[in-house]
Order: structure tokens, then sequence, then C-alpha cells
């Protein structure tokens, strides 16, 4: 019984985004046809440490069934040891036998699977000839996310906001990203100038607030909203959220965790306004974008296909490259 | 971020009964006293190869916190193809920072942890004097159980008992068991003579009526019942367990799925009656045993406590006697 172990190092030399929108496309797909099964996260504490523990579990059936376990961990006081809050681990096993095939560090590929999905959402909403980015957030999922909208769209500018207290972070984000891209990315002095000038923008901060206006988007725009993804998170005004066409990654999980609970809290619109979800554009059984007019929204709260997604690619190229470690574990 | 390989062969290699006694001690301590967590099980399926994982995650607080997640699979078409049913794996993570510690072979754990569940009830339950072991089934777990007995009592003689479809298997279990122990294992023609012959009863079947009736037991018997861990299941007569002293592992599990179910759907006892928790016991909190001539019984469900015990047993061994293999997850 072989087990592969792939380090946080390792992964990062396998993932390509082109390969991590292709496979986050196909969690989708398994996710609209009832072929990707999660329960419900189990929540454990250890509150002598401030730590915490998410414990996810997804099952993926197909041609090629895959399981993923996945423990998330935010340890509060581990920074004053030196140490990172947050770490992660993916154990994925064979899902047509329930042998183990890998053990990997997730926090990488949580990163990937969650920016992944703006490369998605972009290549599938946006209006063809999108060429500016947005950006609302300069953290690691952003960084993600541009790097996944530029594959799928030939983008000349990015313009990033963060709030001025991460002022040097955003400066930093946007002198590395502007190198990886190789195009130009400025810091727009609001989130009006941010998202104002954007054919495509993506959120991904903690607020629990709106923060990109309904008057701020131009018709025609495409958004990606990312950083809502628990009860009382929030990053669209509810008004724009309503007005749009609505996409989402899962009615159950947007309506109470996503931006989709906001209009529906205030009665602006009901869940059959929410136009489909996104596995269902892909899979043919539903219309994406309808004009080069309209305002298209992604509700994106991370899901468990887009783990699996993301293992399963970083297994299969480890496989393909004999990248990592291989142990015995008979 | 280092994490320890362990397979199989190499735990089986490292563990030994008087730890494993121990350590599952200090797990059933530190359940009663509320310093471990398990949050429902995860159960996931693949129908498609009638396949089904259960994922059990628990956190352990004191001195060396330990987070355990296990993944126990049971794909039922594995056998068509050559491959064992059942596997398991249990990922350790360090309960004071969230990271990875090992990455275990969860199948000998769960047999080691089940089987010290016996050597510890009868360590602490079992009159002094007591010298045969009746054992009804002639599995795995009894073969743990009969070894871990085998520490805490000065065994003369082991006397076992299984359905006569299984006599091949049981006369197996009698000469390995034997030549393990070099004491003489005898098949009982019965229940009854495997029962009555002994001072110390482990029934591990997974029956779903009572084999052991209470006229079967003589008095001063100590009994571990570990079949029972599931609703509907069932070794003792529900006579037998509401008129013994009755220790369970955990009287909220025990309830619906170990052998307290049928006595209180019967109307023979309250939860009240249940003398106590052995964790209890053990923490100096209740007592055991109180005359040579009372029967008693300990019905063991199995908890994450003793999970948590042996894979901290493992990785503690191995990590002094450098065994497995260490790999870098950074």
């Amino acid at each position: 019984m072989k087990v592969r172990v792939l380090s946080a190092r390792t992964i990062a030399g396998l993932l390509d985004f082109g390969e991590a929108i292709d496979y986050v496309e196909r969690g989708y797909v398994a996710l609209f046809e009832g072929r990707v099964q999660t329960p419900p996260i189990q929540h454990l504490e250890n509150p002598d440490v401030h730590g915490e523990i998410d414990v996810k579990s997804a099952v993926m059936r197909g041609s090629t069934p895959y399981v993923t376990v996945k423990a998330a961990c935010g340890f509060y006081d581990n920074p004053a040891r030196g140490l990172p809050t947050g770490s992660a681990m993916v154990l994925l096993l064979d899902g047509s036998t329930g042998f183990p095939l890998a053990l990997m560090d997730g926090w990488l590929l949580t990163s990937w699977r969650t920016g992944a999905a703006a490369g998605v959402a972009t290549n599938l909403l946006a209006r063809a000839d999108a060429r500016i980015l947005g950006l609302v957030g300069c953290g690691e999922i952003a960084a993600m996310a541009a790097r996944a909208v530029a594959r799928v769209r030939p983008l000349e500018r990015v313009a990033v906001w963060a709030p001025p207290a991460d002022l040097d972070l955003c400066r930093r984000f946007a002198a590395t990203t502007g190198a990886d891209l190789g195009i130009e990315v400025v810091i727009a002095a609001s989130v009006a100038d941010a998202v104002h000038q954007a054919d495509v923008v993506v959120t991904a901060t903690p607020s629990r607030e709106a923060l990109v206006m309904l008057d701020m988007v131009r018709p025609g725009t495409h958004i990606t909203a990312i950083g809502a993804d628990g009860p009382g998170k929030q990053e669209l005004d509810a008004r724009l959220t309503a007005g749009s066409r609505l996409f989402v990654d899962m009615v159950s999980q947007c309506r109470v965790a996503g931006e989709l609970q906001h209009p529906l809290r205030e009665g602006l619109m009901t869940e059959a306004d929410v136009h489909a979800e996104i596995g269902a554009v892909l899979a043919g059984a539903a219309t994406g974008r309808e004009s080069a007019d309209e305002i298209t929204v992604f509700d994106s709260t991370g899901t468990a296909a887009q783990d699996i997604g993301l293992a399963a690619l970083a297994f299969e190229r480890a496989l393909k490259m004999d990248a990592g470690s291989e142990v015995d574990l008979a």
C-alpha cells in the first residue's frame, strides 16, 4: 500500500492554473450532477492554545473516484511562538478501494482551488473582450485569483485596492503580481476606482459589510465574490447581488454563507432568482451570460468539489512526473 | 514540517500491550475529565463500488495534546478484486500547534485499542486471583483481547468458543494464541462451557442477540463485552447486564450502541443503575468491584480516546526508536 507524500514545495512545482481551472470545472460539474457527497464539517477545538480544527471530507464519484479528508487548522497562539497560525493537510484516498493514495500539504491546494474558481467563472461568464481586472483585497487568494484570471483573458492591467492599513502589503502584492504576470498592476485609490475601471472584478477580503456598491460597477462587468464564506460575511452591495445575473457554487451553502444571504434577508430577491449553479452552466444545463451589457456575479463560497479537484490534479501530476516521495504503509 | 510515516509492519514492531493498556487508561481518564472532544462521525459512501468511509476525529487536551483524524474504510467489492475489504488511516496532529506529526496505518491501531480495553477493564475489575479466560469469538479483536488480558492476570487457560461455521478459524486461533501466550487454549463446546469455567470473559462477536445468558456466569466473574457497538447489537442477556455491577466506556454511547441499550429498552434498569464510566474508576472518582462474589460487566463500545491513546503511543515509541520514515511536508 504505497502512499505518495507531497510537500508544499513539491505541490508548488506541480500545479498549473490552466489545469487547476480544468480540474475545478470537473469538480463543479460533478457537484451539479450529484456525484459529490460532503457531510457536515467536524469542528474541533483546543481552547488551551486557542486552536481550532475543521475536518472536511468528501467523495467524488465518476470514472476515477476520489475521497479527500482535509484537516484545516488555525492555532492563534502560534505566532507568539514564531509559527504560522494556519496549516492544512489533505489525505487522498482511492474512491474505488478506500486505500490511501497521498498525503499532501493542504494549504497551497486550498489557495489554488479558491483562486482557480475565479478563473473558471471569468472564463465562463466574463465578456470575451475583458482586459482589465479589478481586485478588492491583496492577500494570497487575490494573488491566486489574478493568476487564474490571467489564464483565461489576455489581461492588460490589474487595479488592486486594499484597506489603507495594508498599503505596504498592497505595494508588495503589486510588484510581485506585476512581475509574475508581466503586466501593469496599479494600486487603486478606492474600491470604486478599482471596480469602475475593470471588466472583471474579484473580491477576496474578510469583510463583513458591503465594499462594492451597485453604482461602482459598469454594465457588462463580471464579478467573482470569494470573501463571503460564512454567516455575516459580505463584500457586495445586496442590491448589486440581487440586480445581477447571479451564479453560485452551491445554493444550499450560499444562502447561509455567501453573498446570497444578504439580498435574501433583505427581501430583495428569492432563491428562485438565482440564475444557476455554475456546474449547471458548465454541464450545458443552464445559460451563462446572456448579453454584453448585463452584470454577472459568481458567489463563490468554496466547495469540497474544488478540494478534490486540486488534490486529484496534484496527485495525478505527481504520478506522471514521479514527484514527491513514496512510502509504503503495508 | 516533518511528518513520520508508520506502516502497519512498523507499528506491529512498536506496540506492546503493557503500554497500550497504559495509554488507553489515560484516554479513558481524559474522557472522564472532559478533555476529549469527538464530533459526530462523517459517513461517506461510494455506492458504485459498495464502499463506505467513516471519518472520526478527536482532540485530547492535556500536557501533550493530540488531534487524530481517522478514515476507516469498508469497500465490499474489494475481495472480488483480490483486495481486503477494510483499511484505515490515522493522521496525528500536534494538539498545541495543529501541525501534522504522523500518518499511520490505522487498522492495527484500531484492533489494539479495542483489545487493550479488555486489558484495562480486567486489570481494574477482575478478581486478583482470576486465572481462566473465556472468549466468545475468535476474530482479530478476540486475539488482541486475549493478549491484553494475559498482561494483567497470570492466565492458566483460555477457553474459546465460536459458531460451528468458524471451527477451522477457531482451531487456528487456538493454536496461534496458545503458542503466543505459552498457555493451553481449549475450544469450548458451547458458550456456556466457555463462560462457566472462566473467571474473566471477553465477548467479541458481531452478534445481534444475547449469547451469554445470566445462568452461565459464575459469581465473581468479570465480563468485558466488546461486540455491541451499534444499535441492535448484543452479546449479553439483558438480565445479566442489568443484574451485574455495570461499567461503561461512555454512557451516551452505550445507551444507544452498547449492551446497555437492551436492559434500558426492556425496563430492567435505568441509566442511574450504571455504576460508573470506567474513566471515573481509573481517576479514583468511583469504586470498582466491591466484593469477590459480584459479577462485573464492562460495556465497551469503543471511543476516540482509545484511538488517540494508541496513535500517541505508536508515535512516541517511533520517535524514541527512530522507527518509520520521516518526510518533510514544507
